[in-house]
C-alpha cells in the first residue's frame, strides 16, 4: 500500500506476477499490453516498453475532461481476449488448472484486496477515511446495511473461491495508460485466476467514479455536460462491445478445445444462444456487484481516487461522491435486477438529475 | 476406471492424494475416516486401518435391507466437520490457497467426473449404457433436453471453477463402510478443493437411487415397504443433522480466523442468521444438482449401481431406474425451488406412488 507507507509493506514477489500476466495477458492482447523484454526475479526488475508521451494515465484524462474516442473499442478488445482465451471457454480443465496454481502463489496482493474492497468499508477500521463531517452518516449507514454486507460477502465468496480465468485484478483508469489512439493496459500485479466481472467491474465502476466526479470539475466555460455523456455513452459501449466480442470469439472457438461446453453437447444454434445469454446476463450481474464494491471502497475505504480527490471544496466533493455511494449501494444490493447496460446508464442519470 | 479396463488407465498418483485427504479428513474427524498408519508413494502403497467384520460396503447393506440407525448421524457429522473446516469460514485465505495447490494435482481424477458425471450421460458416447431397450427413449430424451444441459452445465463450471472446500470427492455407498456402530468413509482419491454439495449430493443422491431400488429387491414376506421409510428417513436426518452441525460449528468458529465473514463485519445475531439462511439454502440447491446429476450418470452414463444392476428382471429394474431418472431431471431443473429436505421426500413419495 504506497498510500499507507512503511508499516503496510508489499510483497517483492509482485513483480514477478506482474511480469507473467504481462507477458500472458501480452500474448493474447498485444495491441493493449505493453512489451516485457526482460525480467529479473531477483532484482524483481521488469525492463518493458517505454509508453511515450503523449500517452498519460487513464484517470488524468477523465478529470482533465479529454475523449478518447476508441477506449470503449481497446478495453473491451483487451477483456474479451484476455478473459475468454484464460477461461475454460477455450482451455482445457489440465491447462487451466496448471495455470490456476501459478498465480495461488500470489495470495498477498489479494489478501490485499479482499481487505480494502471487501472488508475494511463494511466496519471500522483505523485505515477508512472519507469527506468528512459531510459523509460521516453515510459511511455509517454502509456499516449498518445487512443487505449490503450480505451481497459483499458473496462477492468476496466468489473473488476467494472462483477461478474463471486470469483477471488484471487491478483494472481501474489508472491502470491504463491512453492516447487518442492507443490505450495500454499496466500494473498486473495483482493477477490471479478469479472472476471476470471483477476486471469488468473495476473499469466500468471506475468510469463511473469519473462520471460522477464531472461536476467537481464544471468550470466557467465548461459545464462537463456532453463529457458526461461521453462517458455514459464509454460505459455503454464498452459493456456492449466487450459482449459482442466475448460471444464472437465464444462462436469462432465453440469447436476447439474449451471444455466448459464441449461441441457434442452444447453445438447447436438455440442451445448455443440460450448458454451465452445466461452466461453473460450473469457476468453482467458479476460486473455490477464489483464494480459497485470497488466504487464504494473509494469513496469510504483506505484509497481513493483522484476523481473525487483533485474537487478542492469538501462540500461539493461530498455531493459528488455521495450520489456515486448511491448508484454503488444500489447496484450492490439490486444487481440481478439489470438486464442491460442500458439500465445501469438510466440508474446513474436519475441520480445525477 | 476399473469397469473400462486397462484401456482407460488411471493415474498411479491417485493413490497420493488418496492418502493425503484420509489423512487431512482423518485428523478432523477420526471417527469416521480410518487412519492411515504409512504411506509409501514411490510404491503407491497405503498401509491403514483394516476394518474388520462385520464391516460391509454400505451399498450393499442398502441392498439387503440392513437399517443402520447410526448411518445419518455418523455422516452428517463427518460432511459438516470435513467440509466447514476446509473452507474459509474456518480457514484463512492464506491455507486455503495454499492447500487448494496441493490438490490441484490431482486433475486426471477430477477430469474423469468432468466427463463421466457432466459430460457423456448428455452425449452420444460409446461408454454409456441402460438397460436397453426400455430407457432407451428415455436417455435420448436426456440428450434432447436444453434445461437440463444448461443446468449440468453450471454445475459443472461450479465443480471445475469453486474451490470452497476439501471434497471427497466421490462419496456414493460403495465408499462407505458400515455396522450397525460404525460408520467409516474411505477411498477418497477423487479429492480436491470443490464444491460442498458435490459430497453432500453425492451421498443423498446414492440413498435415493437406494430408494427407488427397493422395488426391486422387494420379494416374498418382505415388501421393503419400512425399509423405504428407514431410507427417507435416513435421507432427511442427513440433510437436517448436516444443517445443524454445520451450522453448530460455524456459531463456535465465529470469531475463530475464518475469512469469510469477519465478526468485526459480521458479528451480529441478526445478521449471522441471515447469511447461515442464505449459504445453507444455496448449500441446499448445490447438493440437490449435484446429487441429481450422480443420479442420472448412474442411469445412462458408464458406470452403474449395484443397486439397480442386482435386478435381475429388467422390465423392473428399468422402472425403479426411471422413476429415479424422473427425480433426478427436477431435481437438476427445480433445484432453485426447493427450501427444504423434506419438500425432497415429498417429491420422492409422489414419483413412487
Amino acid at each position: 500500500m504506497r498510500c499507507i507507507g512503511e508499516s503496510w509493506p508489499m510483497t517483492k514477489e509482485r513483480a514477478y506476477f506482474e511480469a507473467v500476466a504481462l507477458k500472458q495477458h501480452g500474448g493474447l492482447c498485444p495491441e493493449h499490453v505493453p512489451e516485457v523484454y526482460h525480467f529479473d526475479r531477483t532484482m524483481s526488475l521488469i525492463g518493458m516498453r517505454y509508453l511515450e508521451p503523449p500517452h498519460i494515465i487513464l484517470r488524468k484524462g477523465l478529470i482533465a475532461g479529454i475523449e478518447y474516442p476508441l477506449l470503449a473499442e481497446h478495453m473491451s478488445e483487451y477483456m474479451a481476449k484476455t478473459l475468454f482465451c484464460t477461461s475454460l471457454l477455450y482451455r482445457s480443465t489440465t491447462e487451466h488448472k496448471r495455470a490456476v496454481v501459478e498465480f495461488c502463489g500470489n495470495v498477498e496482493l489479494c489478501r490485499l484486496t479482499e481487505q480494502v474492497v471487501f472488508s475494511d468499508p463494511y466496519k471500522v477500521s483505523e485505515y477508512n477515511h472519507w469527506t468528512s463531517p459531510y459523509l460521516d452518516r453515510d459511511a455509517e449507514t454502509i456499516r449498518e446495511d445487512y443487505l449490503l454486507k450480505i451481497e459483499v460477502a458473496e462477492l468476496k465468496s466468489k473473488f476467494c473461491e472462483r477461478a474463471q480465468a486470469l483477471i488484471h485484478g487491478d483494472l481501474h483508469t489508472s491502470s491504463v495508460m491512453v492516447t487518442p489512439d492507443s490505450t495500454q493496459v499496466i500494473d498486473p500485479e495483482f493477477a490471479f485466476y478469479g472472476p471476470m466481472g471483477f476486471d469488468i467491474g473495476a473499469f466500468i465502476g471506475n468510469l463511473i467514479l469519473a462520471f460522477f466526479a464531472q461536476d467537481g470539475h464544471a468550470g466557467q466555460g465548461n459545464d462537463r455536460k456532453s463529457y458526461k455523456e461521453w462517458i455514459l455513452k464509454t460505459i455503454e459501449d464498452t459493456w456492449n462491445l466487450f459482449h459482442q466480442k466475448f460471444t464472437a470469439l465464444w462462436d469462432e472457438h465453440k469447436n476447439g478445445s474449451g471444455e466448459a461446453y464441449l461441441p457434442a453437447i452444447y453445438n447447436n444454434p438455440e442451445l448455443q444462444k440460450l448458454i451465452q445469454e445466461k452466461y453473460m446476463k450473469e457476468l453482467l450481474h458479476d460486473t455490477l456487484g464489483f464494480g459497485a464494491a470497488k466504487m464504494i471502497r473509494r469513496i469510504v475505504g483506505v484509497a481513493h481516487v483522484e476523481d473525487f480527490e483533485s474537487i478542492k471544496e469538501a462540500n461539493i466533493r461530498a455531493d459528488c461522491e455521495r450520489r456515486a455511494l448511491e448508484l454503488g449501494k444500489t447496484l450492490l444490493k439490486r444487481r440481478r435486477e439489470f438486464v442491460s447496460i442500458s439500465e445501469v446508464i438510466s440508474a446513474m442519470k436519475h441520480i445525477q438529475s
